[in-house]
């Protein structure tokens, strides 16, 4: 690397990194970040989003969902258009990579284009979507939803925790809910929606890579798990003779976790086990634990909870409990378009990077255009896989990698 | 069984279950049978059984400790004392045999004895003790450690959920409580003491037996075991680079069972099981659970716990994990009499029955004489093994059998 390209690296990385300090001081509490959909912190901030916009050399307004929508003209008019974009709504006592990132990147990526006099043979439209995270209300994604023209007005009626409804809230805002009905499906002219995002995991620090591009958006089967055993005192009962829910509940989890192990990509997680009534010296006669299975396969996800349910069954009937799955949240795996990810895979390359290729276990934005819009994700390395947290980080150099390689991607797109 | 025979079972057995009846309906809660130490339904169940005592041709009084106290005197005067005794507190909702059984049968047997015009070589004092369950304050036994002269008088200012002391309490039962401190050692001329108890496990019903020898009162370890992993996203961390503490902890209880599984008087429960901040999508990253291991030999059970320990640190270790096993209450075996044991087993043998031997692995009122007094148990058994809860129950004909081997065992008692 010579001088020229080292300030380069310099230039992109210092400059997003600051961005992201800013942004990551405005919040709603005053010693940790806290930035939820639609309240004072989310307004400061979407007005400073816009504002970066403008100096960028983009057009900027809040849609009525309470997005900021950020546009930079093709270099003739009549293009079509290619969405970058990611959120800035936080959760509670959050890192300021989680969404942010993505924002911050493809404004100071489209910035550098201005800068440079550079126009694209395509509009790009740079999206602040403001509620990703469905912290304050029940439902999530009503940002990127509205957008893609998939705005449910039911949710209107949502209230969060201190009775306000999701429509007092919008208005609050600023924007006008009854518009949220007449939003396109999906802009027309949209070719891609291309996401800059933090891996939230860890397989891009075990590599050593500084970026990865998504695969999938992993499906997710939700459940939960009662085990009935009999209850008895901790003294008195021959272990031969007892029919332990907990000790059950336990050989469950093993093999849950033992099938999650037979596929790479596939995950299962039990997150939290409940004992009614527990105490020290009495055998656990009830269990109830969470089941929470993914994979970027659904035919894959499927077949492991089938092979889960089976498994319990086993355990309950070899130990004489009885144990019952009951299936809650469903959500089929989201795949990522090839051609936009291949163009993606060759910008990395073309940086000198191995272009890895990974799913997402969380869900993202990305997810609320698919069968709509083409859409691709790039994941940046995020240190120890941490995310939630105001540990949460990427580091200037990571990020500088993401911006050149958007860029990259930027002027060897094609709207055909 | 002839005519006579059945109807001296039916004397027995339909007497000390209608004596269970009316004390089951003395109660501080209208719907649900709660006798706490020194509280109302004690004052009442008292009174009664005190009257019963006198009834059964014995002295009675109530002691400083608030025990009820009953004399049958002896054939000679100078001659030693055998004491029969167990609890009339309850907990809450409990059953009506729990303690009182012991009391019951005890009286039947003496007034049977009354009846037929008989003394014995010694004196029986029958003693319906207070505060065996240990649910009003924090420590147990005050009633037989009271008795054995082993009463604590720091305890005298523990005070219950209505910030009233065992002092005050004490005083309102009308009982004097400095007097605690006068009480002798040991009652000097006792040369033994019996205990009839349902088993409130389920060992007796297995294996088809109306009563059993107690062998000893099993000795108990209770522990905390912390276990430390990485927390992080259900969906974001590959199987193969978790650190899921609930998992750990899972492969540890097995082991814990495992361990117990290996000797048969052995046992050892995990009761309660927490993981602070559970999710569903969050893989744990922190899990606590207890531990309570109980043996009737010492030994076992301070092997079982170090194996248990190394057993946590295996698993620990192989999972990236940390285990912190902190011990807390341990508390030693008792042993049964064997003198006072065979002859219980003799009176059991001559009744027709196996003389099964079985550890208790709950607690009693004997445990307070250990070391003073010989003492020796007869289980009776209950139903489904279940104690501490109002389905409780012993039969009348296993009643019954319990009345007649004491009676036995009176009979053929010697003081030397």
């Amino acid at each position: 690397m010579n001088e020229a390209q080292a300030s380069d690296t310099l230039a992109f990385g210092t400059a997003i990194a600051g961005r992201l300090e800013t942004l990551g001081t405005i919040s709603d509490e005053p010693d940790r970040l806290t930035r939820l959909y639609l309240g004072p912190a989310h307004r400061r901030a979407a007005d400073l989003v816009a504002e970066w916009m403008r100096a960028a050399g983009m057009t900027a307004h809040i849609d009525a969902a309470g997005n900021v929508v950020g546009r930079y003209d093709a270099a003739e008019s009549g293009a079509r258009t290619l969405i970058l974009g990611s959120h800035i709504d936080t959760v509670r006592d959050a890192g300021r990579f989680d969404g942010a990132l993505g924002v911050a990147v493809a404004i100071e990526v489209v910035r550098a284009a201005h800068a440079a006099g550079k126009r694209f043979p395509f509009a790009v439209e740079v999206i602040a979507f403001g509620d990703e995270e469905g912290v304050r209300f029940a439902s999530t994604l009503g940002g990127s939803k509205a957008r893609a023209g998939r705005f449910d007005m039911k949710i209107l009626d949502e209230v969060d925790d201190d009775g306000v409804s999701r429509r007092q809230a919008l208005q609050a805002f600023g924007c006008d809910p009854s518009r949220l009905a007449e939003m396109p499906s999906a802009p027309a002219d949209a070719f891609g929606y291309v996401e800059v995002h933090i891996e939230q995991g860890p397989v891009l620090e075990r590599e050593g890579l500084p970026v990865g591009i998504v695969t999938a958006i992993a499906g997710v089967t939700r459940g939960l798990v009662e085990v009935d055993g009999v209850a008895g005192h901790a003294g008195t009962v021959p272990m031969a003779m007892r029919r332990d829910a907990l000790a059950a509940a336990a050989e469950m989890l093993i093999a849950v976790e033992a099938r999650a192990r037979t596929r790479p990509e596939l995950v299962a997680t039990v997150g939290k086990i409940d004992v009614p009534g527990a105490a020290t010296n009495t055998i656990p006669g009830r269990v109830r634990f969470t089941l929470d299975v993914r994979s970027p396969s659904d035919e894959e996800r499927r077949s492991a909870v089938a092979d889960i349910r089976q498994a319990l069954a086993a355990v309950a009937q070899r130990r004489g409990v009885s144990a019952q799955l009951s299936l809650g949240h469903e959500a089929s795996a989201v795949l990522c378009d090839e051609r936009l990810s291949d163009r993606l895979a060759r910008a990395v390359a073309a940086s000198g990077m191995t272009p890895r290729r990974l799913p997402s276990g969380a869900g993202h934005d990305a997810m609320a255009f698919a069968g709509l819009i083409p859409f691709a994700m790039l994941f940046v390395r995020c240190r120890g896989g941490v995310s939630h947290n105001p540990a949460e980080y990427a580091s200037p150099a990571d990020i500088d990698v993401a911006a050149r390689v958007l860029s990259l991607f930027l002027d060897e797109a094609r709207s055909q």
